[in-house]
């Protein structure tokens, strides 16, 4: 099983589902048994509440008689279903295989996560993955237990929402008229439009999808950097200089402008997400923002008025902007560690990618820290030095680096590492233009992040590599297209889009030298210009 | 709705679909009670068998208490399903989506369909879809009541099914070095490998899940022609020219040789097919077998030996031999019109793709024919001739062209007619390398079609435009990528993989041409070498 649960208590014997017999459910457990009649056959199944139990908790026991889930809410309850569907034979995951009535074997399973947030980012802008995919991705997650799909819905690259009242957003926005092939440093492109958007209807329908798997979409809407779709669709939101969705990878330069109905705009379309996606946290980003841009009569004008310490302290006042405005929507900042420079906005939750540093300074702070450091848990990143990876970029991060992975920094105190609520990996789809290519990049090693986040802090990469064996089985059974054990297949290398593998010490330097601002002293509003 | 219903009598009022209520279902309607219930809130619907109906008819009553699905088998009750699931909102297609109970509208249908082969052709050779794709396919495919995927498992640029104790034709040829960007006469490759194929489970899988939908998946291995996937696997099966699985698209002069052992291969991998299809038709293909090769000895000492008239009687005597070990296991051959040349193999069903004529010809020969000539139902054909149409290659085939189809040729017997058992469209890949393509070249374009093979033989296009509105509303809620009605979107371009766009009357001509040997006096076995 995977992730590992926290005491599993083998017995003799086992039973056989069957029957047409319904699911017996407590009442407030109709939707997870609405969801698992879906999936298994029925018979002999009961599901309850157990108030003694932790809210993601749960207690399987299966006898001789049947299985019984106890849970400390409808999303223990939920756990202990899908730790309940790992117990069966690989082949009834897929429900239209047919077969006689599957064995389960007789066992007390007693679990509880342990981190709240068990997240997963899936970056939508940079290539468009249709709803139908989504949901996919969705469900998958949901198997390893994860509870947070992070939509990273908005970037240079591609605008995917559609907003009422601003239609360029989508017309322009979401359509790029190239891609790169590979590391941008190769300067190759496809010669390949690409793009699309979700209607509201669309994005609801995955968060409806997604709240019936107890995952809360976490929408991120990046800004003020990472928005020159948004600036190509309404030049007036930038310097003038950006008049196309970007086709090349990396960073822009082109960002919002500070005018006020640039903010403006910032709200209308925060409130359009927070008409959709009911998660308390709301992205926006705020990472990688260069200042170029923030040279110009407004913003000078913007930094004298307010009093702020450049363009630093504009982002700071900026991020604060959105912040005050999500609060009276009853909605709180998630924003990427860059907004840790210059105070971050009370209440906010960080998510740290920058290595260590940003999580500790982040829950020192009193922030919420979502720990994500690229080297741990940006799945984008190469999985072997095999010949034959697709496009391989970044550092090597190997399934037994991402399990290695431990999302409290050293060096906190109990009450600082309390701030630590949960770990998360990012699927960064530059180079993944297909499903196939996220399951490749996202599978096996997500099997690896959900035990990271659910399961003990003491881990036994043997014992988990013994156990994944059986469950890349349950993959094949779910479709899933992961990266084999032992390779790169003939048609996952992409000889035409070529990488640009980094070396560990280089990028933790640079990592190092992109956060100094963290380590500086702290700025903050009126401090002077 | 689509396909239009043979009757609709529209009523006042209606009822509200809501509750826990079960579907009731007579006994043998428990699989489409199941489907159902997934699907739309259940309370007040009764499913019953009708004695009186045809087997795939229904009559479909709502009233203000509720709603009945008389069908004449369970098939029929559930296109009655699938006509109700049309009536309802089209957000209610999205099952998470949320909100109150649907009005169904009262009404009474009563429906049949016009044909009994309603078809679509799938090609995983030219570009491999992983099996959640598949699946989907097979659910849109059965919303608009067709009945039968024609899953084309191998050709000379990728072999699709693992077959076992034949390990090399997925480790060698499922897999390809690269592909070919738009129209081979551009000779553009993208330098990225290609490949994948399906385990016995995944087919089987597939196999149920459209079992399911009332759907029959009639598998082809093409042979003795657009083999050079398999020969590049197990070179002995052909000539030793084709050491590799082919990258460019057209036809290679690469074909099976005409050993004992390279029959028995063929019968091998049959076998294996039928154990997991349980289709009575199997394809065999039978097209676009270039003779260069059969000029060798061991042709040259088989057409002695069995005193045939040459390479094409060569051909008919391969068939034969296929139709010979298919029948000793219960099956049929099904093939396209080529294997009429020379005398296609008693209760041998065709599908006629080149034009109207071997239609004919196979109608008076006392076959079946399935009728798919590709100036009416090959949906990789260009769509309109808008610039921004993504590699446009064939004929203009518009919407409306689709349908004005009609499957039955003129000039036929209304006995000869009758062998004309349906009608299908052919969903070639090389030009769609992606699910999203897939859905722009398949849709609206396969509602037409569905309406050609289910409904009244004289159809009213303005009629039909006018429901197609509504009905992209629906395609909108299951998520389908169709074409707009506007034309291409931004994304859709593809000028990196240039077209061939082919005059009708040029094609009409090559095709008049291709077809000469079915013109010619039969060449029948044991006519002379």
């Amino acid at each position: 099983m995977i992730p590992l649960p926290v005491s599993v208590t083998r017995r003799t014997g086992g039973f056989a589902l069957s029957g047409t017999d319904p699911i017996a459910a407590e009442p407030g457990l109709e939707g997870v048994a609405a969801w698992l009649r879906g999936l298994i056959p029925a018979g002999g199944i009961g599901l309850r509440l157990g108030a003694d139990l932790p809210p993601e908790g749960y207690v399987l026991d299966v006898s001789a008689r049947g299985a019984e889930i106890r849970g400390g809410s409808p999303a223990g309850v939920f756990y202990g279903a899908q730790t309940l569907r790992q117990l069966l034979p690989a082949a009834t995951l897929r429900p239209h295989r047919g077969g006689g009535p599957p064995l389960v074997p007789a066992v007390r399973i007693e679990d509880a996560p342990r981190f709240a947030w068990r997240g997963v980012l899936l970056d939508v802008a940079r290539h468009f993955m249709p709803v139908a995919g989504v949901l996919r991705f969705i469900d998958l997650a949901a198997f390893h237990k994860l509870n947070v799909l992070h939509l990273h819905l908005t970037d240079d690259q591609g605008w995917r929402v559609e907003v009422p009242g601003l239609p360029r957003l989508t017309s322009v926005g979401a359509w790029r008229a190239e891609s790169m092939l590979g590391s941008r440093i190769h300067g190759r492109y496809d010669a390949r439009p690409h793009g699309g958007f979700y209607t509201a209807d669309d994005l609801r329908e995955i968060v409806a999808y997604a709240a019936e798997r107890h995952v809360t979409v976490v929408p991120e809407i990046d800004m003020p950097g990472h928005m020159q779709a948004a600036i190509a669709a309404y030049p007036e939101l930038g310097s003038g200089a950006a008049r196309e969705v970007r086709t090349s990878w990396g960073i822009s330069k082109h960002v919002l402008n500070v005018r006020e109905e640039t903010l403006d705009f910032c709200r209308e379309v925060l409130d359009h997400v927070c008409a959709i996606f009911p998660s308390e946290l709301i992205g926006i980003g705020g990472d990688e923002c260069p200042a170029d841009e923030w040279n110009d009569p407004a913003a000078r004008e913007r930094i004298a008025a307010e009093g702020l310490a450049g363009p630093a302290g504009l982002q700071a006042w900026f991020t604060a902007r959105m912040a005050e405005h999500l609060a009276s929507r009853g909605r709180r900042v998630f924003g990427w560690d860059e907004i840790l420079a210059g105070g971050a906005p009370a209440g906010a939750t960080i998510a740290a990618w920058r290595g260590t540093e940003p999580a500790v300074l982040a829950a020192r702070s009193g922030h919420d820290v979502v720990s994500c450091p690229d080297n741990s848990a940006y799945l984008d990143y190469r999985q072997s030095d095999d010949p034959g990876e697709p496009t391989p970029v970044g550092t090597l991060l190997t399934l037994a680096d991402v399990y290695a992975f431990e999302p409290v920094p050293a060096g906190l105190t109990d009450r600082e590492a309390e701030r630590i609520i949960g770990a998360q990996a990012n699927v960064w789809t530059e180079h993944m233009e297909s499903q196939r290519r996220v399951d490749y990049q996202t599978y096996p090693r997500l099997c690896a992040l959900a035990e990271v986040a659910w399961g003990p802090r003491r881990r036994d990469l043997a014992d988990f590599e013994a156990r994944l064996g059986p469950h890349l089985g349950r993959l094949d059974a779910l479709g899933v297209g992961y990266r084999p054990p032992s390779g790169p297949r003939p048609g996952d290398a992409r000889p035409g889009a070529p990488g640009h593998p980094r070396d560990l010490a280089d990028r933790l330097a640079e990592v190092h030298e992109m956060t100094a601002d963290l380590r500086a002293p702290r700025l903050t509003p009126k401090a002077g210009a």
